[in-house]
């Protein structure tokens, strides 16, 4: 699976404070702690408490890139500083993301176009998250369609469900499960799945316990990628896991440790 | 998921040797602390070492049922064996198992009946364990076709697919996954689903891991049990996480203990 580590995130009290404080060491550390643990890309994200997202974000590109050369993941809901991250971008790029709404589909895919960018694509619209699956696989035939009229092939956008915690739509998870297989039958070539693991276990006790079920039963139902945290030790070993038994990894005594090291060409 | 605790296996030293010396005392306290770790039944086999099948398949379930009031899965190759279990039990009981050759459903279908057994019913015949998963479902539609005729409801069945080692069949192992469900579909009522579990990890080196990583996916397509060491703890927390996000479980935030006391009925 594809693993998008989401540890460099303003939200985080250290990292907000690294942001403000242009504190290069803190964040290429992150990133070279994640991109150690197994990490294919990196999410950026500036944080709320950043006072200039644009420059935030140039900031944060260009930090990453003097430790590391790999796939950055940009996430905001500001287009012109996702546009200033493709700009400063010298590797592939994923926008962090579009919902499903036309006109924002009408900024993020022509910008996903022009800088050779895949693209994150909620199911969820101005009327908020779907609370049934055909809601959702509606939504994502709704990202599908424009895609395709707009000459941007569908395997370069990741669906996400969107995960809700479990402690308030528990009986929507199986849903969730399944419509990530269903998403893959409504486009050729198939779009990607991807999920924001960490919302499952928003307000639970045990919340690496809860993450690291729901992604391995993810990926039985065919998910290609997550934004998690890849320092989690148990949560990669159950993901690397997955796809040892899903036939992705190819098999030895010390599959995990082989794993880790086929990523450290970074 | 209803649990088979599989620790009462002869082929296990000590309980071999308990079996042997007719350790009371040693069996009871197996029993018990499988039931405590959540279990709803326990597998008993005699193991190789046995020199009287028949008798210590009585010994056996008479021991445990000085414990404990639970459903006995009465495990052997022999006939005999598994019908003096059969008489000797006073709760519910599976047979463990047929194969799907017609010979051995004639034995056990019509024993199942006449003691209000269920059955497990494993998907290979004499040609062989399949290595693919039409061949499964073939079988599967064997044992089925076969209990209808024989007026043998197949909610009473649990089809087992046969999980391979990974070490040795990885290529094999989401078709195994995919049946699980396409069981489900070619009878009504639908059969159970069960997997022995610990044959995954044969031979490998991190079988915990492995274990929890494959009967959570196989929850995910639809397992109804599952025969494993219910002593494993990490190995119970992710089954009893993966029924919560199936919805099987009602969340509270302490569900892991809610769920055990649950069980504690016995």
């Amino acid at each position: 699976m594809f693993i998008i580590g989401e540890l460099i995130n303003g939200m985080y009290q250290k990292v907000g404070k690294a942001i403000l404080e242009k504190d290069k060491a803190y964040i290429k550390s992150l990133a070279r702690k994640q991109l150690d643990a197994g990490s294919d890309a990196l999410d950026l994200n500036c944080g709320p408490a950043s006072r200039d997202i644009v420059g935030d974000m140039r900031w944060l590109v260009e930090t990453v890139q003097e430790e590391a050369s790999c796939i950055l993941c940009l996430d905001s809901t500001k287009p012109a500083a996702i546009e200033e991250g493709l700009k400063a971008a010298r590797n592939k790029t994923i926008i962090n993301s579009s919902s499903a709404d036309i006109e924002k589909l009408e900024i993020y895919i022509p910008m996903a176009k022009k800088y050779k960018s895949s693209l994150i694509a909620l199911t969820m619209d101005k009327k908020g998250v779907p609370q049934d699956k055909d809601r959702r696989l509606e939504l994502a035939a709704q990202i599908l369609a424009f895609a395709q009229e707009n000459d941007f092939s569908s395997d370069n956008i990741y669906i996400d469900p969107i995960v809700l915690p479990v402690n308030v739509a528990q009986n929507q998870l199986l849903n969730i499960l399944e419509v990530i297989k269903d998403f893959k039958m409504i486009s050729t070539p198939a779009p990607k799945a991807v999920v924001g693991l960490s919302n499952i276990s928003q307000g639970s006790k045990d919340r690496s316990l809860i993450n690291r079920t729901f992604v391995v039963m993810a990926q039985g139902f065919g998910l290609d990628a997550a934004i998690l945290d890849p320092l989690d030790q148990m949560l990669m070993d159950a993901v690397i896991t997955a796809d040892l038994i899903l036939n992705k990894n190819i098999y030895c005594d010390s599959y995990i440790d082989a794993y880790k090291k086929s990523k450290k060409v970074h």
